[in-house]
């Protein structure tokens, strides 16, 4: 038969960053036991982002990791640029990796003439040429049907729930909803922790006229370990208002593990300055060094990414990573 | 200029209906005052279907009305080839009208290697030639975002509040989220009534072993009338048990509020049966006259539906359907 | 440079099964030497249909055989459900197997405002994530051209022509097309046994006012043994309508061959009653024991079916299984 | 509300026309009561096409004509760019009409590794940007499903046939197909004018060796007046065969009737010099003078095209124009 | 025939703006004696945009400006977003207008392994929904092909030319190319103003080694009136030693001509400290006041904007706008 | 795990070839040791083009080469339903080389109501399904965003130049772009070879009315060698002109160095009859004997195609063709 043979039926993996979270990329590289592709990204003197990869992808399996970190859109648009470099540099296969998704909370119209964004964002990936998506505690799950391609959806629970039983008393623990959103999160944890839960809600008071809302305690924490979870620790306002429900209740101790730290604004102080014990987070997200506070731990999520990328790159399975569990 | 110029600026709108609820086609296009389009449609021998309108639907704004009922798959199936049908009949628009969308529980993977069948059925509308998509109280609000394209999205909450409300002495009232997953939705109608949360969730009994899991409840229900919100009912099997865990917990009385009467298999049995009061449903499915039992309400949709379909073809806002309600 | 190079080249096949026709399945396994993927699938009680693979599937060639049979829409929307699983769990490539494509007679429109319900089955496959369409004897060849990508069109005229020739007497042998629509198959079994050609199609009746239709015959049938070919036996009308005229303008006897064996509603009994002889079929669709009759003979497609699943992933010659045969 | 206003819901229908067959678009226009946009069309040196309309377009209704004549691929590529600078310069809708519709006969994969062209040409017509497809007597109807739109299916059957019912006693009649590939079109004419039917085919020779191939007549002609029907005249070597072939079987007259005079290469020559005693053809694609033979009738189309682009523009039925004649 | 008739042919146009640039948005409004669109944008803690528009836009004709100002990310993201919420609310066409086209200088790779970040953008667009685009003086006009719909293509070059033509004697002007990708506009410039050509380039300068590459002028501007063109000034580097260039080769003075005024880092400082006598540009983009200095004239870009926005939306002509000129 | 596994993970290289320049097609498979698949392809009576490969081509990566040559849309033509017919045929990748891509100069609306016909190509091969674009000096380079997916450009540049090089004193060279939009490639030549630049362009004379032309030179040429770049030469009037304007201006000798010889219509008698010394160009288009003429000088690109499939096979990079070089 005509044509030439070749018998290289080898396989390539290349692992690239954007500038969002650099130690993150570096420590997934390290567990794989790689180095990150040298690659020149700068912004030119107007803001737009140029990206340059040093050496060929060309038939590789590239995964691209930038965690949607501040500033956000710069973030997203250098990872959206980044793909569209790939897919003319000839990559085989490319695959999206954001440990934290922005934009992941607009993932319905609250109200009408609101956009949906984070279908946006999955459907922008996809033009730019992503073949796959990976990424960790979605804010939603629905948001894997955004995307039309295989999602590969890592959870930091096992992480952060090992952590916890690790610290306290589970025969005095609650685990806690800061709101009605979070409830299905709070019942996974109450299940694997085999702990009561508690939920906090806002509702209008009927006793007081012209609407006032007020945080309503479902549950009994009197005396108890209070462990709030929730996906995301982003202005702490909410966290923070259900600690002091709580103690307010009775409480005795209260310990929040959350899997994004994005720590927006008043975040931080607000955190330092509570009466929380710990904060348990993910590293997800970069967090800086001045915006660290006595109560944080962080857990590196780079082992949970590197393990995830191999299955993908010898056709393993994702999901046994989370057998049993999940 | 050259051409021909017609003043011919009026637009037409079109009601076309599948075969699994006439009923309620008949109803809304009785609202808007107009017919349905006629229409041929049967099985063939071996069970494919046949389709065909009976009038020119040329240049009109179609709206083609087929609730998920069972035989599902074939009413989807009737649906999508519907759809195909007005495009290649050159429908200037087509909107697909879906009281209770079928698959939506499958929006997400719960483990591995399994489908997201709601963005499946959602691209398959969108492929057949769908404009636009209406539906009534989606299983999760994030559906929405499976569609290409616009999605009115209707809520029955007003219609089961005002009627639950003129039932009761809402100061008694108290609102049951029938399991985790439900929580937001038993929290809107908490907001709405003014009245207190409760909670039943399923969790591993700490103190016995092999996993045996136990309904817990949080949230006080004694002496109180218990209102079990869901946006559906299917066998019914979750709801009969919150209910019975509600009696055992001092509840004074339950009713039952949700939007889709799906009542499959043993639902209409276990309802029947149970120290329910009341259940109180739309009619987004059709429910036999068979099926139907003494404590079931039965609330008309089609007056929503109807003022949704005109305010879409009048360039109107449907988001004003629900001001100051959602 | 950088990356990680993996040496491993390899290539999995693997071959999943719908509910519709699990001996086939297991037979063309059984031909490749494997077993099929484990597979749940089943109906939850509103007729919504469940997959999940039992392993993992990544980076797998997949192909997964569904045959149309009766429930023809709940198992083509299983088969696009399982694509769609196959998809997200992240196959390389997918193949549709579809012994009998169903609605492949809707493949125009024969009036106005009909769709054409063969292009939106292939559309719906491809946007479910289909690669790749396998089929048996489209009922026209033109179907090939309503999927956007590779078709491999396998053909039974081979199989069936062998055994019909090792039944009968070639030099008296005619083959007769049932009505206007099958004549160029017809012309296909007169050129491969090498027999002449009659034809059977219905016209008005000149002599005979109100446009009553005739069943008129074209070609000499006298004393010959009639061999009448149609790519399906549906409900076997014209079928058996067509024997009768052959007998009574003189055939000696009346032979059917036939690919699909759809055998709907009153199929069986016009056929177990009728003067034909043997009806010989494939086994493309699914035959209950119930349903088989004396007459009947079944022909197995699997070894078929097998080697050209194995062409397709040795990237062999799936034409050459036809060389000189089409 | 915000915005601007305006009462101008008038429409504009505009036909511009490639350079293929200008007699037809012109006709069409005159037919329509108005101009065809002025448009500039010219080869550069190096035979790229040039395109440029002579005023806005903007917003209207465009309709392109242009048959598929030869130089083939020349006109056809005009087409597309015709259909492009449409879009570019924001015509509302665009209706490609394409009397002759090009590579209609590559419509299936005859052997492996062939194209399926005609599917090809659908999917490029839709990439330029074309909305809807308006064409007359495809080769086979499945082509409607190549499109992904609507498609207006003309049939020149009732002009033609109502032509030869005016020249023939009708009792003396019988229809003839060419080949096996034809006789479902002969079996419409055969049922329009209540005339038996009669086919040619080939086959080989069972008597002779060496796969020599015969022209079998089926069917009776003795002393008839024959009309071979077929979709085209292209070299017409199968028809003058086909004549012959009756005449030797004692056929009285042969007429020929055919939609599409594409007389390639010898056709002319061929039909010049047979014994047939007329060829009915419509003028979907252009005749030149000197291509003109004395036998030779040919019908205009330029009605038909014409009522049916009012119909469309007008949003009314196309399919009323073949009412009760198909 | 079935159905509701609507006599309410009217259009609406809407306008809606970004954060970037709401003076230019006003001013188009105001030229088009409307108002914006009351709406709602502003960040999250993260970063994140929230957009939401105050009234509805169902079936209206969107325009949606947004120029590509600093910071350029968050303003295309804010833009995209809009497109999206746009879309889910209906409206029936969104033109996009981006006066200023932000990574338009990545139109191409200039090496290997780079974006096309100018096409990415034009799919992003497309992708969340855009049907049409308008843009002032693309950096090169290929730009209008990366879109896949209909571009309207502004020009300032009339604006600016024509205030350029009111400031000089014409008969002692030269047009000067800063550098070799800017010559085609320059000849436009000749071209309108008849003047002569002059351009500068780079290259090494061969009687040196280590390829120190110089600055080359070609043409003759002793003595005189010289305008550098360019379709935007960046960080005015190469303008700035362009001049310098000049006045080594004895220009008698130096205007500097430019639609977008970028003015990124150094632009301000370089420009005011230089012998450039005026620098003329259009309000594309935003210049806040501190960066305003005294040479700078600032000709305003809004009435074109608005009267091309308003042939759009009357079907009207923005070829029109240019005749003769381009 | 259940499946099939095969070590066969080889990759197979096939090239096959449309009619417009075969002696390139072998020049290049002779480069790579191999020989082009063989292919049928010829022309029915009416014109279309049938076309079927000789051998499988199943899980290949196939080059299809062809340039468009005259007759242009016919040989285009032919690429698309080459590349479609090797789709169907189930190649893994398909790379479309087009040595010389046509329709690159309709590369944006150089004034209204224009299409951008080489978007419309990218667009068309893109639907035909090439999965990659290689070719050689696009007119422009903006040309490779058009295609949606990897474009290797490659550059003939270093071949003419280094041919150039060795012919000419390179102290007495000067480098001409014959009109503005050739600027930046002079440019290039003039940094490659370290020789000024000089310039041509047309203006409104301001002495003489009614807008006459004249043709301007910008630079010095006097007692120079000069060299006239371009990247086609097609009637060569344009070259032509120049090269005279050029010996008005001094100039002591004239050669042209140019990628693509289209040479249409008068081209090859005005070069011919010129005072031009040399032209010189790659064979990326055929050049008939009889328009071959004393002063051209044919290099041959077929080595730089073959290594540039070289590493698109071998997964290597295509960038280091032209390190240092562009």
């Amino acid at each position: 038969m005509t044509g030439i043979t070749s018998l290289k039926g080898d396989k390539r993996l290349v692992l690239v960053s954007g500038r969002a979270h650099p130690e993150l990329a570096e420590a997934v590289a390290s567990q794989l036991d790689t180095e990150l592709v040298p690659t020149t990204a700068y912004d030119f003197a107007n803001g737009e982002i140029y990206v340059r990869f040093g050496e060929s992808v060309r038939g590789a399996d590239a995964f691209v990791l930038q965690s949607h970190a501040a500033p956000i859109n710069e973030w997203i648009m250098e990872q959206l640029i980044m793909v569209d470099a790939l897919k003319r540099a000839s990559a085989k296969t490319i695959t999206v990796i954001v440990p934290f998704y922005g934009y992941a909370r607009q993932d319905k119209k609250h109200r009408g003439r609101e956009p949906i964004s984070a279908r946006l964002i999955a459907d922008m990936f996809k033009t730019a040429g992503a073949d796959r998506l990976m990424s960790v505690d979605l804010h939603t799950a629905q948001i894997q049907g955004f995307f039309d391609g295989p999602v590969d959806h890592l959870m930091a629970l096992p992480l952060l729930a090992s952590y916890v039983r690790s610290r306290v008393d589970l025969s005095r623990l609650t685990v806690v909803s800061p709101d009605a959103g979070r409830v299905r999160l709070a019942d996974q944890w109450s299940d694997r922790l085999g702990a009561p839960l508690a939920i906090i809600h806002k509702r209008r008071d009927p006793t007081i006229p012209n609407q006032v809302k007020v945080h309503e305690l479902v549950g009994k924490v009197e005396g108890r370990t209070c462990v709030i979870v929730d996906d995301m620790i982003d202005t702490a306002g909410t966290i923070v208002q259900a600690a002091e429900a709580l103690f307010e209740n009775g409480a005795a101790e209260v310990i929040v593990a959350s899997t994004h730290a994005v720590l927006s604004g008043p975040a931080v102080d607000r955190l330092k300055n509570s009466r929380i014990t710990e904060v348990v987070v993910s590293d997800t997200l970069p967090i800086a060094e001045d915006r660290r506070f006595p109560q944080l731990t962080v857990l590196s999520i780079a082992p949970l990414i590197a393990r995830a990328i191999r299955e993908v790159f010898d056709d393993g399975s994702v999901t046994s990573l989370f057998d049993g569990q999940a």
